[in-house]
């Protein structure tokens, strides 16, 4: 195992001071704990958004926060959820007294102890509400889950509930907000070669050399069918196949794209990717309204990417396209 | 070699289109050339800037094209300058009639062909003026070049001389500051594993299981010095007094840091080096006035990081925060 970190024990704790030391003006830790959340308290009257769950993601959950997306992110160990009294202390510091929305990935681990912080802060008298995002159209079920894993819509989730409690709404409406959401945005991914936990210093599965996997975790959990390594066109019209099969999108639905590569795959083949799916998307006349193409939801140096798309209505588009201002995405200059 | 892609030969052709398809209302190509230029051509009045070079380094060049950043970009095939006829295409289509600053990276290759296509351009009655980029203090002469090399300083150059011709400098001082830029900033790298050129098929070089190279360039040329892998702090130093050797900074300077990934190092270990860079700048009471962390200058998917510290005064910092909307970077929101 190569890596840059120095302590393994220390290395969420490194991770959450360097990301403090490169944006001073925008995030801090509260102390004691690992939860980022904003350096300025954001005006009381606005309902807090709060995500997090196993580091290894990054940028998600803390690059997520500021204006017009998250109000703190809590950091489990790597790819484990952190523990209810870390949630509960997020969602403190993310309360102004509108109550607290939680974001949780759907894992086992995740939903437990976020919905366990969610009746702590509810005991303190803070209004918490959650969500659960599993867009992840691969497998039902899997190694950390029951039901569908959520991956990178999440992302989209942050944006548009983020957007619609900036412009002020109540707890209720950001909720159902983020509900629409998970009820229209489909991902999958394909991997090429896996990651590296450093506790454990070994590869998490192993894949021949002209072999990829299509449909793998975040985790590295196991998708759906391994291959010979595929052309962008066609792991852009397979991967949309399976997502397509849950919108069912028709010539003159309008989505929005994430297009996500997963820690160690060139932003070059994100592009040749996009442009193969954005060319079979135009052959359907299903229209794009928005395109976000980076790493957003990485899975430590795993190589390989994952496709979002999300069918919007105006209410989605009008919220998605609401100027945003976090570390890792900036809308609306 | 597992990557994503659709045909080795139209590599670059598809990921400039598959980036204008992902950002319409910013880029657009350059019809039968490969530049890419802003959707709408900025106000005439403003000094032009061009950057561009081998493939395999984005987001560089073009997902800097934008306010306050680069008007045009062009894309050679990886790893490989584009010919001065594509260069010239560039400079037109970023001419306003106030001339045009070229911004290259000290190759060979690159700087024949930029300056041979500033003299057809001043043919055609086009005023350009050029600045040569040699950031990387690893080594003297290399593999592609004569001197240093230019890496992932060049984006502080472009950010910087961006702000200048935003604020509406004439082509000289969009220069002169860009030049001072050049004389303060300076970058090293470490590689931890190599990336592989599409149309070799094979890595450009071998790392044992527990070996890194310190000082490796941006196309993988030889770095100074093979070593077993090293701690991010032990990186972080070592790095430090290599730029410091040449930057001599004293306590109470001021520098804008840029730690940068090569393409398939975690977001999770930049921070953990940035973290014990930030320690060790602290204790040497220099202050660090901007971080700006991620993948800006990759080498396709090289494992590894670099460090680029610029030593600012008052003008230089100034121009460094002056708002930016580029595809690939956002400031000032």
């Amino acid at each position: 195992m190569k890596k840059i970190l120095n302590d393994i024990d220390q290395l969420v704790e490194d991770m959450l001071n360097g990301m403090v030391a490169a944006h001073p003006n925008e995030l801090k830790r509260v102390p004691n704990t690992t939860v980022l959340t904003r350096k300025k308290s954001p005006e009381s009257g606005k309902v807090g958004l709060v995500s997090g769950g196993g580091s290894g993601h990054e940028p998600a959950h803390a690059g997520f926060i500021g204006d017009g997306m998250l109000d703190a992110a809590v950091a489990g160990e790597v790819f484990t959820s952190p523990t209810p009294d870390q949630v509960l202390e997020g969602i403190k510091a993310a309360d102004t007294g509108k109550g607290v929305l939680l974001i949780i990935k759907n894992y086992t681990g995740d939903v437990m102890n976020f919905e366990m912080a969610a009746e702590l802060a509810e005991a303190e008298g803070i209004n918490v509400k959650s969500v659960i995002v599993n867009d992840d159209v691969a497998v039902e079920d899997s190694s950390f889950t029951t039901g569908r894993r959520g991956i990178a819509g999440t992302v989209l989730v942050h944006k548009i509930a983020g957007a619609a409690a900036m412009r002020g709404a109540e707890l209720e409406e950001v909720k159902l907000v983020a509900e629409k959401v998970i009820k229209q945005v489909k991902s999958m991914g394909v991997s090429l070669s896996p990651c590296t936990v450093p506790a454990s210093g070994k590869p998490g599965y192993s894949l021949g050399d002209n072999e990829m996997e299509i449909g793998t975790g975040i985790h590295g959990e196991p998708g759906i069918e391994r291959t010979s390594i595929m052309t962008a066109q066609e792991i852009a019209s397979t991967l949309f196949e399976k997502i397509n099969h849950d919108l069912d999108l028709a010539s003159g639905d309008r989505v929005s794209l994430l297009v996500n590569g997963l820690g160690a795959t060139p932003l070059m083949e994100l592009y040749i990717l996009n442009n193969s799916l954005s060319a079979l998307l135009k052959e359907k006349q299903i229209i794009v309204v928005d395109t976000i193409i980076g790493e957003w939801m990485t899975s430590l140096e795993m190589s390989g990417a994952s496709i979002t798309l999300l069918k919007v209505d105006d209410e989605l588009e009008d919220l998605l396209l609401e100027k945003a201002d976090t570390v890792a995405f900036k809308r609306g200059v």
